[in-house]
């Protein structure tokens, strides 16, 4: 089968490996011709925002996905109308491309999401402080949010079509990733849960399962189901999540593809995320997540101040242990706060996790 | 690091999958423009087995390495003396790809194997019946051996240099996987064993561990010692044994490459085979490669009677199967007898494992 996909990064191209265990042909539409899935798929050089670049790439494909939320939807629309089949649909992408549209969408379907307050400029901000202005398009990886504490802060507002939302005093923040497939069969991996290094104050390890109590549990269950049933659409969805001081859970945002927050399924469940989607692109038979015992991620990330071609300072001594799982992008050039690749780690414990995490953490360094 | 591949075919493609989680440049040299390695690495089209083919792909290389050990061992040593690495040893290769060499190398390291006689021609035959005639060179895959049992069968040697060997009494088909780092660093998977579908009468699930006692433990231990000392040479190694009715382990012959038999540690294992070797190509600390439970693989084999376009008649319904795990091998066309892929289970006891394998086999169909 002839798998398009929009974007070449790193999910996707840990999507082509794994799936390099099934018979398809894989092609990518990504701008950078070093992007990671450059050598590994059939890539079209293009812009996936733009209309002409997606239709034109997507129209002699059996099936269109996306490794990135911010891509041309009316192309999908018009793909999909042609005969081409679009998975995650057009118009759940449309919906959580915009945090207008998805916050809209968590309240038409009863989806416990924070309050909050529309606004097309600055002019209208009419909402009590503090709170997070999520600007409606181009947030990514933590860009385009930013909290307003106090009345000061408020001239920090971007002027541009926002949600303002109430600031959630945050206990742990979760996430869990849900497949659905075109027959209607639907799966969700065991909670995941960002745990907080607490000697540098750095939330940067995800780990599996959760440690939550059965009132969480019910609570994401019932919001796992009302997505499913709302979405409407075959797919594979991560949803972030607050649990706050109260007890009570929140949908952060949600992402219409594979999601960082659930790399440690690579070596920690039964079967991966990439696993599970590339089922999904093909309608086939769920795969089983069952957890592998407790699992973790850390994520390596260019350190503030190195930039230009990458050393992994450290990672020989990281390959020496045991349950350790090194995963590289293939990227050449590091710069600060880029996304270089992850460690996976096992263990039998979520004490014994957190003590391998800190100490990878330690070892491994990326700079130039 | 810039890695050259002799040979394009199924194991390079798992090994290219595996190091797809690091940062490297894949070469492979292959006579066949849709080999399984075609589309995962820069492949140059020509004959590993071609003085002039090896030495021009393996030049510019930081390493260079073989996925089948019918290569051009003239190029090999060329190229290390020109300063490219060589994985494993010329020496090695080309002992092990002449079977009189390689009788002789067990021979001269007191490796236990089977008696035998080198004959350079059909006419110098003296040795007692029923014995095996292995051709010096060209075996792959049980080519190049046949057995001789009667007086009147001895007509159809084969009139080429051979060794001809005494037919073990076989009670197990027995494999271990070396692994040497350049360091000197050693490892070996746990023993695995073939295991014989008795209905069917054919040999084809290899399983791990081995169900074997201390002693023949021991003797496998002793020739595992003996090969890492003997090889003088990096690389993964499998030995393939026979474990006799008396009781005693002797080796039928040692493939200088990633094996078949080494297949179910890609989920069975901590760590593969696939990863173990990239590890020594890149002279890294070696893996951990612990048991997960029991693991084991069924072979996907061109029927007979089919030949044309591949279709895995049944797959959908593995695909439903806990701890089951599909590998193709991303070949279109199946031929009779073509391994095109292999499938890994896991179980928590033999017996559960064997029911498992035998019953995925009863589903699955390579057809037309």
């Amino acid at each position: 089968m002839k798998i398009g996909i929009l974007g070449g990064g790193q999910l996707g191209r840990m999507l082509i490996q794994e799936a390099l265990k099934y018979d398809d042909e894989w092609f990518t539409l990504d701008p950078a011709p070093d992007a990671p899935c450059a050598k590994i798929s059939d890539q079209t050089l293009g812009d996936f925002a733009d209309y002409d670049a997606v239709l034109n790439f997507g129209q002699d494909k059996d099936v269109v996905s996306v490794e990135i939320e911010h891509v041309n939807v009316a192309a999908l629309y018009e793909l999909r109308n042609s005969g081409v089949k679009v998975i995650p649909s057009p118009e759940i992408i449309e919906t959580i491309q915009q945090k207008i549209l998805q916050k809209q969408f968590y309240l038409q379907n009863d989806i416990p999401s924070p309050d909050f307050q529309i606004i097309q400029s600055k002019s209208e901000v009419n909402f009590p402080l503090p709170f997070v202005q999520k600007a409606n398009t181009g947030g990514y990886d933590g860009k385009g949010v930013q909290v307003i504490k106090t009345d000061a802060e408020l001239e920090n507002l971007w002027d541009v079509p926002s949600v303002l939302e109430t600031l959630v005093d945050i206990d742990k923040e979760l996430s869990v990733i849900i497949a659905i497939n075109e027959n209607g069969d639907t799966a969700h991996f065991p909670v995941t849960e960002m745990v907080a290094d607490t000697q540098l104050n750095l939330l940067d390890f995800n780990i599996c399962p959760a440690q939550i109590n059965n009132s969480t549990q019910q609570q994401i269950e019932v919001i796992v189901q009302k997505f499913i049933e709302a979405a409407k659409s075959a797919g594979l969805f991560a949803i972030e999540l607050f649990l706050d001081k109260n007890g009570k859970v929140w949908v952060n945002e949600t992402a219409p593809r594979l999601h960082n927050s659930g790399h440690q399924s690579q070596e920690g469940n039964a079967n991966s995320q990439f696993e599970q989607f590339y089922r999904i692109l093909k309608n086939l038979p769920l795969a089983n997540t069952d957890s592998r015992g407790f699992s973790g991620m850390l994520n390596l990330v260019g350190e503030a101040g190195y930039s230009g071609k990458v050393v992994y300072d450290g990672l020989e001594e990281v390959l020496k242990l045991p349950q350790t799982y090194v995963h590289l992008y293939g990227k050449t050039e590091t710069k600060p706060g880029r996304k270089m690749g992850h460690i996976n780690v096992l263990a039998d414990t979520r004490e014994e996790l957190l003590t391998k995490l800190a100490h990878v953490k330690s070892l491994v360094h990326v700079i130039n």
